[in-house]
């Protein structure tokens, strides 16, 4: 199968590639980049040396000759190619945020106008695989909603409250230099930032719902001196105490079939560099809190290895494909 | 005044030394240690060399020869110490957990006996400096307790719930060799530890009482790869909602006096080696819940730094002596 | 091919399998580990969960029931396996220090007899690849030697002197807690160790005269704040000055049909995870110095792909078969 | 004593303040910022809030009310305060390079002209010590010629090539963003930059010369990632074999009274935060190279420490007045 990467600079774009050349279906035929067309895709994607041999192209949406399309421009941009994309029949896992929320929703939290808006299934394969299934669009969802709702899905109806208080690696930025990521402003400290209104609350909020959930949802991001992986520690307050049985038997259940969701101690280094979330959680010894801790790689469960996920359940591929490397411990 | 540091090897007594060296009335005369007792303190003590010339003994209680004690030993040895110094007039300052808590919740919490209580007032000095001025003998907080409990302060009593989501540096743990502490189990993650039942919230549950809060406590550390520090990220979830205005004056009126609180973005860098705690906060929109950060670092006003200052008014000497080192930054 | 790991737990243990997982031919069979038999492979390899079922054993060398067998034990306890292996008819390659060298060389290096020598290849592909295509017992270098050795082998016989300056994470002291492990110790330093006398300085001696150098060679590790890589800064004072022209020719003609090596700049994000090495090199402009900068994953290139790849030339495989997998940037 | 810190943001204009706070006879009264004027320094220095209240300023050159100057500004910016401000009679300590080298070198170095060129002491205190004594104007050397100098001053005059391998914390980059100072770039990585020609190289050439050495000298600096701190590992070549006695002897002789370097293992735990500069050693088994490791914090022996150091000489102040704060270790 043909595929094209609209945006295959930046990190996003570069782990796509890295976990395509491991896909027994995939064949990459165009990444384009808007500033580094004519160049190799390895003159930034350092790593990818020996591994392709593709240069770099900008061609207009109707140009790009393709059976799937990967979108990992950012949001505002992903919805210029998305609508025609979709015309021309070639299915598309979309990595910004453009179709992950209704319009309305979208439009608030962005402040921008959405130009080209049509309903998509929410890339969760976890909660929405069924709908992915037939799609030929398919709207990959934030990194930290991804680990947030993972970590709190199997007992999200039981919650009063749940706060996400979520600890992310520097790549979650960009590859773009700003003060924030200036070395010496990340190493030895972990700074909390967008503190009560993250844009990726509303996705969060929409999981929660779409679990049966009223619990009132908050969510707190921390710049975590390191380069990958997303830990998301989730106070969940019951309206009522729960036992631990309980507990164990909704997280076991829910994820018993799931190749990627694994309940075992969460630590970065577990999952670095796969497609992996792990989970593990503890129950107050008077049961009105659990504290679920989730850790995916940003880069992968949280942007590209779901989006390859998606692409394999769109086209009924081994959902496992391209996907199998373990992560990289330590 | 002559000091004496009982336990002065190990992080927190190195720290101690590091102060003392700038203070106007202290004359270290004694410092001890079982291990190295007949070495040079500079011998662990690497960053003293040139500025202090004695040696480690290792004397019984009774041949402490000092006006002042600092107690840097581990819990359950510092009791060892603590009643017999009393009876002979050595003011003490105790870093261990020996008496901050009511005896049977320390015997609770710790899994031991304690075999020579007596009430001591709790050193925090925002919160209990008329206790500490007449006292001669102060129990010095435990450092997750003093950044957690100065974050949520002014609005405790306006809370339901507060769950204190604190994250800190390895220096924490000691300098003794751990699974835990291995670089390679450290960086490149954030693990969450003794996730709800940690030694410390007995004592964050004492201050919140303290402070008329009626609010539910929880608790989870974390480990940041990074060497010296804590950021608590406070979730204060009101019973019912309040203003920023209302927040903004009580933070201002709680601190406005306070020569080591600084109303100011929380950042490691802003605080590191120095004793002062940064804490900003942001309210949801909807007043439900504020996130108050507090920065710390956790040898200094989590531990030598506040004992300092403890020390300082126990004996009527300038709260701010031997802690005007501004912290180092970046 | 089934596969025995013979300390199959540890860092380089894991790496092997989570290499030999993508590989086509292997099929692991038989992983050891004296500590952990009985559990599953899983209980410390984290990452594997959900990729591998198995469980560690401890069976005596004859019990042994493979094709092919990677010894990943520390020196001295391969030689117990190397012997009796190599009688069996077992292909072998020994991850540990105990055939690298010549036997008084070895003995006089390590301080202990050796009780079961034999000759072996020394396993740089890039260097002995004709050795190692028709051995039955390969021995697997040293991390350094390895990343030293390909930074200046094109240029090594023109040398008076090289010095190789190198940098490792801490990953390769293995995942044992020690002083020079513990976290406050690594982070934000970089301590220079076994200055003038590190134990794999032999090695790049020898490697040093098989490619006709007649230098003086010094070696230098440094103790990086990281956890896998190995960045070697070699500098080549040249016996008379060399020109740019030559240099070049040199390298591109010494690496061209490698597929492991790259020349381009050398970051440790470039070949993390991936059995690549990369080099770049700079000229001082009177021609008196070269410096030829090289990164590899110590556990990768450096130990554990180093070792697949060897059992590739052995076998006959596709040299790359389980390492195509690229370094994971950023 | 009246003092002016010409260029008070950036990191060197922290540090700067952070050290004159201790100092007895220091009265900071004017800090100058083009891009801050108007606003309280610790808009940008947070860790000085509640020590200094005051604003930048930007005022002419002849403006400048002070007794004593610093200048913390690039070179070339520094060239157009130097000579009015010695007309005026305000002793002046140049942090910049401006006043580091003879006008040719300089001017072929930076690629620039100097406008206002007068020769001032090279300010090395443990060289240079005489020369600073009586002079009015100052130029401070750069971070890495300081370690490196150190590292090999007593034995240089005994070499026949020393190479500098210098690893600098990215701190000595200033706080200006770019594509090398973010964070994924420096992480996890140790990248050797300006491989062959740093423009620190001809301060360490001139000193060289300065100690009576007749060595070639290499310089390749390395960014680690650390925030603070220079660890330089000098690999010094000797002409002939040397002793292990001689070359103790030798430092020993030369350090003995100096308040700021010490015979120790080089941490930057050691120095961090302070003016010490520390120095062990190691002998090849046959004495034909000298390892010698430094470590400096580069923002205070590499920089502003070393400023208050010359300006206490220049002055007749105790030597380590405002630089009696030990090292943060951990």
């Amino acid at each position: 199968m043909d595929i094209a990467i609209v945006g295959a600079s930046g990190y996003a774009g570069g782990d796509l590639i890295r976990l395509l050349l491991t896909h027994s279906q995939a064949n990459l035929v165009c990444a384009t980049s808007r500033k580094l067309a004519g160049t190799p895709v390895t003159k930034d994607h350092i790593h990818l040396k020996n591994l392709i041999d593709l240069d770099y192209t900008n061609p207009s949406v109707d140009k790009i000759d393709a059976d799937f399309a990967f979108l990992a421009v950012p949001h505002t941009a992903a919805m210029q190619y998305a609508l025609r994309l979709k015309e021309r029949g070639i299915k598309t896992v979309d990595l910004s945020a453009d179709y992950r929320l209704p319009q309305t929703i979208y439009e608030k939290t962005y402040g921008v106008k959405h130009t080209a808006y049509f309903k998509a299934p929410y890339g969760i394969p976890e909660l929405h695989r069924k709908d992915i299934r037939g799609a030929d669009f398919v709207a990959n969802p934030g990194c930290f909603p991804t680990g947030a709702t993972l970590a709190a899905a199997p007992v999200a109806d039981l919650a009063a409250q749940i706060i996400y208080d979520s600890k992310s690696g520097v790549s979650g930025a960009g590859d773009s230099v700003s003060e924030t990521t200036h070395y010496p402003n990340v190493d030895e400290n972990i700074a909390p930032y967008k503190i009560t209104a993250h844009r990726h609350l509303p996705e969060m909020k929409q999981e929660a719902e779409f679990l049966g959930s009223t619990a009132k949802i908050y969510f707190t991001p921390h710049l975590l001196p390191a380069i990958r992986g997303i830990i998301t520690t989730a106070h969940i307050l019951f309206k009522k105490p729960v036992t631990l049985e309980e507990v164990q038997k909704r997280y076991e259940s829910f994820y018993k079939n799931e190749p990627f969701v694994r309940l075992q101690t969460a630590k970065l280094g577990g999952v670095r560099g796969s497609n992996f979330c792990d989970i593990n959680f503890e129950l107050e010894a008077d049961g009105t809190r659990l504290v679920a801790v989730s850790a995916i790689d940003n880069l992968v469960k949280g942007a590209s290895g779901q989006a390859v996920q998606n692409m394999n359940i769109m086209c009924g591929f081994a959902e496992t494909d391209g996907l199998r490397m373990p992560g990289m411990f330590p």
